[in-house]
């Protein structure tokens, strides 16, 4: 009996002591790693490029066709085993010349024009735009209360603020999306003529944020636009004063046939296990009102950073390491669902996924989406990844782009960067380069490169 | 014996369920803190106009003045038991009218004019300025290693970046403070004619920082400015073309004599212990070349919304809690001194201390300066603020408006909030109230309230 204890306490020792070595190469390497990111990192000096050189880049424009081909001559660049390009047909709205509004208000404003954003996917108004009454709607149910009688022949106004008392600023995203994705569709039951939408921000300045809505594939289509919150504000005071005011509303905007467009992709091929493969990436597309800086030209240049971080480390990954920079998140989701159609066509075997479109703001922590077991065992890294000010691996949402891989049983996992300040950029004309941090975009791209480093190692 | 454990058990159920109890109803007030700041807080509205209506406010001039009366008149609204000044003499540095700096290089480059800021503390350049040949230094080692033969009629140029690589920003900046802080003295000793700092700041921008500086009692007193990060690159890589290319200084700073000035106090007192205080604050002089929007005028307005916030809550403290906006941080650090000063005299006893003065972004948590059981005392709170994103209550540095307090025992606490914009902004032109979020600035105020509830509560 005494050997056999012997025996447990010295190969316990033997295990702690491997453990003990192998934790101090890992936290050195991390070390490394993080120190190279905010040294060495090229992930600002892309963005300025994407967002100042080629800028907006809605799935089918030039613009879109432009940043393919530079992810993949940045790829080309970074010396990995494979770059190509995936086709992809993709949606092809486009805005048009003509955008604009106004508040009519014959007794007592005058004329107010207001900034305007056609929703991506909206219908044009006729030449020469619409005017109509407006009627004030804060809920779905409220819509219904009024019913058609009150609603017919007008403009639709949903005036819904972001709740401000969610700590984390995506929570409350989810209640506003709804009206601008399905608000048409449900106003044009009552008989409206077209929607106007709060933007949906928790700050209130005057750039109107846009996003993609759709229609029912029954109904009437109605111009769907959204305004700024400061004159979603204004708007809501006026109707107060003078109920009968109108809005001008014209929006010249265009859905054309589809387009072929490309997912960009790059390889790290695993040593050991060629056929395991690790996605990691953001999306290329952007709309068009702004420069996409924080959505997601940073999710796009932290990859590529993680990357160039990789090869400059030598790493010889154990599963096939792959970027992917997928093109149309922002209006259909083109190119995750083809990636995902693909990698199960090649009988290819996706262990993990992640993705950085959360904004290039300080990261803060990872969510995983997997069973309670896999989760804990990512969680696993918290205390080598708390130095970073990374202070929790969580459950939840992995991303729009790697969440058609769930099928396959693929761990998808978000990088979280702190959410305060996300939405007064999202699909916002603010969303620009100087909105966007070097050193925050940096630790992202260290703290992405690092979990993907110790998941790697540790499966 | 059966009895006696069944009264353990009986008593032990007890305990639980009123820590229970009572963690519930803490968590329940922790709601309704951050509830409250994210809904009602006024504390944008107050930086709006301290950064805007009033502006940069150094001590002794017009605009701190003015900062007095603000913030004794907002105290006056809240409906606090004490309201009042405090009288603290303090130093009168003015800038002038006269401020510029070029680079001559008649060899090369021609002349390139350069935006300077004087160091606060700094004398004069005469009339019509200098004009010298500029050595470039890279730490107090090269300087002496250079020495006086080197040195002597130049102007040291010290050009010590901030180090990318650690995580929390305020550790690189102290390498860097001591040469704006005692660069002059040092570089007069070896017979420069005067300094040029490359702002501290991580970000390559063109905006010069400003900062305190000190000349040694004995010894030359020659001019001190700083020019940006941009800028010091600039003329570094001249430098290395060029080295007998001149720099020309003009600067009409002058100290005056000490000005009557106040920290601004107000009180909830003490319903249990009156002499028992709980200090918390920020400070409301700001440099004169920016806004001072986060450099303090956030941690001002977080403060008043904390009174705010506190008294909408109708608490009753058990201790007194005491707001205070510190007169003369920058430069001298005097509201400071007179503060401990006077609750030395008074005989007060000051059981805690929080000071925010890390600018108004999103809060991470707080640092704590105690003895290892303070600091563990206060660390069991980590789990009751975890869901607000506040991850962390380390032992570190408390703030220099409460460090002289530390000579009473007093436990002295500091807000963190994320460091990685900090210095972008600090003693700079671009520090101003656009670069501060509204929901950021607001998070931290309900930090610190329930931070300050948790401690009053519990000890």
């Amino acid at each position: 009996m005494k050997q056999f204890h012997l025996f447990f306490i010295v190969f316990f020792c033997i295990l702690t002591s491997v453990n003990a070595q192998n934790n101090k190469i890992d936290s050195t390497t991390i070390r490394g790693i993080f120190d190279y990111a905010l040294t060495e990192g090229k992930s600002y000096e892309w963005l300025d490029y994407l967002s100042n050189q080629i800028g907006g880049r809605l799935a089918g424009s030039p613009q879109a066709a432009a940043a393919v081909e530079w992810g993949k001559q940045i790829l080309d660049t970074l010396g990995l085993d494979t770059v190509y390009l995936q086709p992809v047909m993709v949606p092809h709205w486009v805005r048009g010349d003509q955008e604009s509004g106004a508040i009519l208000s014959s007794n007592h404003f005058g004329q107010t024009e207001v900034a305007i954003t056609a929703l991506g996917g909206s219908v044009a108004t006729p030449m020469g735009g619409i005017t109509s009454e407006v009627i004030e709607i804060s809920s779905y149910e409220e819509l219904e209360r009024i019913g058609k009688k009150g609603v017919t022949g007008k403009i639709v106004f949903y005036n819904v603020p972001m709740e401000p008392r969610n700590i984390t600023t995506f929570t409350s995203y989810g209640n506003c999306q709804q009206y601008r994705y399905t608000g048409a569709g449900r106003a044009a039951e009552f008989g409206a003529s077209a929607i106007l939408l709060r933007s949906i921000s928790h700050k209130i300045d005057k750039n109107p944020h846009t996003g993609s809505m759709a229609y029912p594939e029954t109904g009437d289509r109605i111009p769907a636009a959204a305004i700024s919150t400061f004159d979603a504000e204004e708007l809501s005071k006026m109707l107060q004063v003078d109920p009968s005011l109108k809005f001008h509303l014209e929006l010249s905007c265009k859905q054309y046939p589809d387009k072929l467009s490309y997912n960009v992709i790059g390889e790290l091929k695993g040593r050991k296990y060629p056929n395991d493969f690790i996605t990691f990436g953001g999306h290329l597309d952007a709309w068009d009102n702004g420069d996409g800086a924080h959505d997601d030209g940073a999710g796009v240049v932290q990859s590529l950073q993680v990357m160039q971080q990789f090869v400059a480390m030598n790493y010889q990954p154990e599963r096939t390491l792959r970027i992917v920079l997928f093109m149309n998140e922002e209006n259909g989701a083109r190119g995750a669902k083809e990636y995902a159609r693909k990698a199960k066509l090649n009988g290819e075997n996706h262990l993990f996924a992640l993705e950085s479109d959360a904004g290039g703001f300080v990261p803060r922590g990872f969510t995983v989406d997997g069973t309670e077991e896999q989760v804990a065992k990512i969680a696993q890294f918290e205390s080598i990844l708390e130095p970073y000010n990374l202070h929790y691996i969580s459950p939840g949402f992995g991303g729009v782009d790697i969440r058609p891989l769930k099928e396959f049983g693929t761990v998808c996992i978000g990088l979280r960067p702190d959410s305060q300040r996300y939405f007064d950029y999202h699909h916002a004309p603010s969303d620009t380069f100087e909105a966007v941090n070097k050193r925050e975009l940096e630790l992202g791209a260290a703290a992405i490169t690092a979990l993907l480093y110790l998941i790697d190692k540790s499966f």
